[in-house]
């Protein structure tokens, strides 16, 4: 097993996606920003089972044995990754275990299901899922997939990356930023790979949550944060206490830079995708928009992940009421 | 001028078109549908302005003399033509005036607003909103650009059926028929005249809210309807009381049938296409999808226009709560 993807990495497993993932479109900003500049949108909302998610999923299982995908795959989300291991396993008739926080967005849970994985729910403050998960995987003799630290899983979010090279090059821009929704880092870490080998005069910016800045913080520092037990945010997606093994020190390598944004602007992002681009992303999806519509990257040519868009119809709601 | 535009008229508008107007994503619906098949969803919403109505608006002013372009335009529209028009003439630096009804959403009115054009309002109950067009033109000097009854109009739209035919034929997929909202008829006639040139095997289906199915009533008895003037409807964009004079005789003359389908389904379609696909669509743009969750096309392989999504908030969050 390699232990740090690269370059290459990536590009096989683009090629691996190739007709089964979607290319997600990458959308101009139909407005002058506040202060210059242009802004792209890569809308992995778009993506099967509606976020980047399913790209590492399907480019780690795709590399199973026979006898590895017949005794089938566990997984812990708390819900994009679900969902995305439970359709590629479908795709690649593997059979998936799901292991989901019990407070988990009600749609990712019916989602996940919907693929056609066993969910086994688990309470986010009194147990430990990875212990589940590797339990899980004991017992049943089952692969563990888990949600970025794996290098398979980080080239296949890095796709991501090289599509918006090539997309910008095809507009004929030439990207100052990519701002990177980050919690694992194993999307942020993909692209931060693919920019260094395709576009090197791009830098990397991982938008965190307020409370949930943990790889901000590790960045400016250089040694390795973790956040408040007791911190919240609406970022379901994003929650994480501590960044990746593997991935950290790939942003540290390439120099990567974080923001953190507070819940009342992404709902206000979230709104805006939904006036603006007539996509729907949930909080974590919306909050790199967030960190760019505050005017911190005037005047340059960015693009933003969009990438997630399972949001409860509620909370959604919400977010386009006035505030 | 020409009369009735042909597959060469299409062509010439998609070369106009191209690199100015989104080739938008042709998204798959990611379930088994109730009874088998497949359907993919040609995501208009995402097109500049949110809505199809770019194409025709953009492909008719470029074809301006210098002399007209100083002079302006003037068109009058419930919304998306609106836009449309506003955005073609920002784009072409052509001064716009647009007559809108009072009623119209407040976010179509304000984004016509945005893209920089004169609003004038008009009472859709008591006031003639082509006479208030024609008076401004002849008074100002301006060129009226027509919603539908146009043959460049008309081959702009249809871009939008080349687009599905070429991005079906790279899926590999027969399409046996491409549902399209009408009203006017200008998107559902270019549709079926790239059709009947690029993909005859393929039938068209116009689809219309109850109580606006003239141009389904007009289909099968072979004579012009109208619609009872009392009927209303939550699709503002197809309230229009008859069928085109240049649209019609084309979805005639290439066996266009028709489906009326209630506002109760089209709001459970808005519902579906945020929970399944993560895009946002107005009442009539989400018309042919609920025409497709119906069950009537079971089996077959459909392509199904989303032609819109400028939607206020209000009515969006009101489609997302369970009926």
């Amino acid at each position: 097993m390699i232990s740090c993807p690269d370059i290459e990495h990536i590009r096989d497993a683009a090629r691996k996606l190739h007709g089964i993932a979607v290319e997600t479109p990458f959308l101009r900003w139909p407005e002058a920003l506040p202060q210059g500049g242009t802004m792209l949108v890569k809308a992995e909302c778009l993506q099967r089972t509606g976020s980047f998610k399913f790209r590492g999923a399907y480019n780690r299982l795709c590399r199973l044995s026979d006898d590895e995908k017949r005794r089938g795959v566990v997984a812990y989300s708390s819900g994009n990754h679900a969902q995305g291991v439970a359709q590629a396993a479908r795709l690649l008739n593997i059979p998936a275990t799901i292991v989901m926080p019990r407070d988990a967005p009600a749609l990712k849970i019916a989602n996940t299901r919907a693929y056609g994985a066993e969910i086994i729910l688990y309470d986010r403050w009194s147990e430990d899922r990875e212990e589940i998960g590797r339990r899980l995987a004991e017992e049943r003799g089952l692969v563990l997939v888990p949600p970025f630290d794996d290098p398979f899983i980080i080239a296949g979010q890095g796709t991501t990356g090289l599509e918006i090279v090539a997309q910008a090059k095809a507009l004929g821009i030439n990207l100052d930023a990519v701002l990177v929704p980050c919690s694992g880092g194993g999307l942020s870490a993909g692209i931060a790979l693919a920019l260094k080998a395709e576009s090197p005069q791009t830098s990397l910016w991982v938008i965190e949550p307020q409370g949930f800045d943990d790889t901000t913080r590790s960045l400016e520092t250089g040694a390795v944060q973790s956040n408040a037990p007791n911190a919240v945010s609406l970022c379901d997606a994003l929650l994480l206490p501590r960044p990746g093994r593997l991935t950290f020190p790939i942003l540290q390598a390439h120099g990567g830079r974080g923001l953190a944004i507070s819940d009342d602007l992404v709902l206000d992002a979230m709104a805006q995708a939904f006036l603006k681009l007539k996509i729907v992303l949930e909080p974590g999806g919306a909050i790199a928009l967030a960190a760019a519509l505050t005017g911190h990257f005037a005047g340059q040519s960015i693009a933003i992940v969009a990438s997630g868009g399972n949001v409860d119809p509620a909370l959604f709601a919400q977010a386009l009421n006035p505030r």
